[in-house]
């Protein structure tokens, strides 16, 4: 962390000329439990792919066009670990380079289509949308506690009808809880208690603290204590579209604000969100905990609990994203509680004007 | 009345550089037992509102989006006479003024939503679009039978896919009655009739007598008497999209031309159409009579038979749309019967151009 | 047949400046027995119609949009073998001349629909949708199998949302039978068996022998005897749209490659491909046989056959068009099976541009 900035004023502008994500990033395409030995199409950064696991477990990503008529690969089917397209029967390796053509014994040597780097990684499948020389696997954001022994968990994916960037600005703060959330985890306590803003290079933090209150009904059952309660929600973003949010409770006194969080319970919410197109994206979330990790019925109970939560922050992104349509000269006004969207779209920015040699000289 | 001229020639275009409507006038946004102490969302000539029944009764009508970040007002909550965003909490009072952020002391003075002048009305909410400097209240038109205590009856509100002008039109010529109705109220005299058109700076209408006609089935029986009848088409204009259309039948030879009506059945057909967009609105209409105007059992009929009348100009309206979609280029041919669906449109245009300096100027 | 070409190379591009069809052609709209006395719209090459048979069983064809303000003739009624507006009455004749207007006695000399030429021929009625004078009824392609005595069958209609284009490619390659019919007609050696194409001004034909093969089930089943089989599909195109699929085996040395095949089988199946707009068609398909064909029980399990097998092919043609639509500075890449869609579609574009004057002269 080397600098700190609370309140950005002044007007966001989503600037219609620039593109609304970066290209050289890992982009979570799947839970690794959907990928299997069969077709599976989906859309990412407005690219159709279709991806498969190979014989050997690794996962293979492919343009979803034959490069002959454009159908899409998918509708056709794997022999061994090539696909084979269900019109004209052209056949591609797992690198997308053309194997069979029907009725001819050579294969034009340009025929083939574009394969993706990808990486398996903390249960999810990464696809590399850009330039695939830069496509270092150092680089897939930081989601570990999904797979570490020490915590437990699971999640779903969602499809949510909007720009990524409103998921986003909708997790980098937390006191809409207070009022989409309401009848479940929302408090007053959230949109009262003060909060700083943190960032480096490729991550903003935003760090919540709400000492010795009375905790909220799910906060209150998960500790299994009475009595009151430090509360905090620290929300890391990772550019361009990872944020893991780590909440929890423990009781007032225990040392947990200063750094000993062993009498309290701890979880993380873990979110990557995906762009779909410009205007809709894969949510991929999971809700991780550090206590009670072998009860099952603890995992299910929060894995829909949080379902629910997320439906009816759906229900509000869409609309926001049809506002914005209807609205295309429309500023977003920023008040106080959005300094953590705003370095979150800061930080995107920069990523997306690196990948423009002339607007990164304007910006200099 | 200062003018007439019976057969306006040549052909109609609505010109594509011309708004399809005025602001500067009362839209009816509602029938006055819709609007309630809860948030109810429409939009009208094209903009989103948000309308709810202050405490002391008073109708408060919004912009639907939220000054923060767009998301709609209709999506959150009445506290008191106060509209809270169901996203961050931003609350507005009933003049659009934000009253609360969430997180922080001091609010945005520039932080509102528009608030639209409101008057209720003849059984409706009305809207005043453009500069609310102008917004006189003795400018709504005249639909006083919805509430006089001489007549009864009773309405209801369609949604149309159309051009709110189009139904103007349709209204403005009813020997479509014949050919639309055929099955109802229509009959060829009506197609046969003379009639005369006349009108004045914001109004026009078409006067139509069939005389010494045998009545229809339908108007035969509100008489309830025997013989041949005097039949009356009054149809009145009021710009920009008011029409009240006074019918009836007297017994031949009882001086109803001349003015007394003593003897007949009268009714009006009262329509308000709103544009919603350029190519949709919202049609208010009612039907109220001065005769058995304590029969509810007449009231019911005539609302459920006129639904039925209604439905079918509806299809017709919305397939004469799409063909207009479909071609964008042609023009509408005019015949005799035009003339009052010309002066109406003329009268439109008139208000649109009041509204555009520059095209006034080009116009004198 | 004037010329051969085996394999043409490079790209087909879809050029998107010149129009996707010609229009002085003969388009199928309809099957006979679809147009009765009464009205049938369709839209045939963008421009909607409607249809009926009058009293004397000729077929009218006429602008389905009134003169008067443009609603849907189809949405009216006939009156002997004149078409009555549903809105306001005006009626026409079956040249589309308006010979009724409401409310008034003389006629605007200029009202008409306009009216196409119409021949019913092949137990299809076919519209010329371009300059009348060129209306040659000895151009409507050739079908004659659907009502020669001497063969028995029948056909169905689809709607499939592509460019008609694409149909014809699909039918011009059969190796795509391996591969979208694997599991009813499609055979490896199909894809496997060599082939020619020929063409002339307004044909393009592709000639493909399989010789002593082992019959794939369907045509054992039709031969009804033992043993290796000469198979042969001779695929001919007729400019525009129009493709006649001579089909059948003989068994193996009978010298049905040398033109006797008294000893087989023989089929037509008769494509034709009208665009309804630029990116959907009507495609009219049959079915005809010269063996057994006074069996009704074989007639209906071809045709139903047929109809299973095709809408394999629908979704497939639907997936490309939606394809083609997501990408579109995309060219399609052709290999050796794609010479008899070349020349079809070169067949066609010459036919267009024969009705641009100033692209005619560009090519010479």
């Amino acid at each position: 962390m080397i600098a700190r900035q609370d309140h950005p004023a002044g007007q966001m502008l989503a600037d219609p000329n620039r593109p609304s994500f970066p290209l050289n990033a890992w982009y979570a395409a799947a839970w690794d439990v959907d990928v299997k030995h069969e077709l599976f199409a989906r859309t990412i950064c407005n690219k159709k792919i279709v991806m498969y696991r190979r014989s050997d477990g690794v996962v293979a990503a492919l343009e979803d066009a034959c490069w002959h008529r454009l159908v899409p690969l998918s509708l056709g089917r794997l022999d061994g670990d090539e696909v084979v397209c269900g019109y004209h029967g052209l056949a591609y390796n797992s690198q997308g380079r053309c194997t069979h053509m029907p009725s001819q014994e050579t294969i034009n040597p340009s025929a083939c289509v574009r394969s993706y780097p990808v990486v398996e990684k903390h249960r999810y499948i990464w696809l590399w949308m850009g330039d695939p020389a830069l496509a270092d696997p150092a680089l897939v954001p930081d989601l570990h506690w999904n797979h570490d022994p020490e915590w437990a968990g699971d999640g779903k994916t969602i499809h949510v009808k909007c720009d990524y960037r409103l998921v986003l600005d909708n997790l980098m703060d937390l006191t809409h809880e207070t009022f989409v959330h309401g009848s479940s985890i929302g408090d007053r306590s959230v949109a009262e208690a003060p909060f700083q803003t943190t960032f480096s290079d490729r991550t903003a933090t935003v760090t919540r603290w709400m000492r010795d209150i009375t905790p909220p009904p799910f906060w209150a059952g998960q500790l299994g204590k009475p009595g009151k309660v430090d509360r905090w929600q620290i929300i890391n973003f990772e550019a361009p579209c990872t944020i893991a949010i780590d909440v929890g409770v423990a009781p007032t006194g225990t040392g947990a604000p200063e750094g000993d969080r062993s009498q309290g319970v701890n979880g993380f919410v873990l979110n990557t969100i995906t762009p779909e197109t410009d205007t809709t994206c894969h949510y991929f979330w999971a809700f991780c905990r550090n206590y009670r990790i072998g009860e099952q019925r603890i995992t299910h109970q929060l894995r829909e609990g949080v379902t629910g939560i997320f439906h009816e922050d759906e229900i509000v992104l869409e609309a926001q994203q049809r506002a914005i349509d209807a609205n295309p000269g429309r500023v977003f006004y920023n008040i106080n509680i959005d300094s953590g969207a705003l370095w979150a779209r800061r930080l995107i920015d920069r990523m997306i004007d690196a990948e423009r040699p002339q607007q990164k000289q304007a910006a200099e």
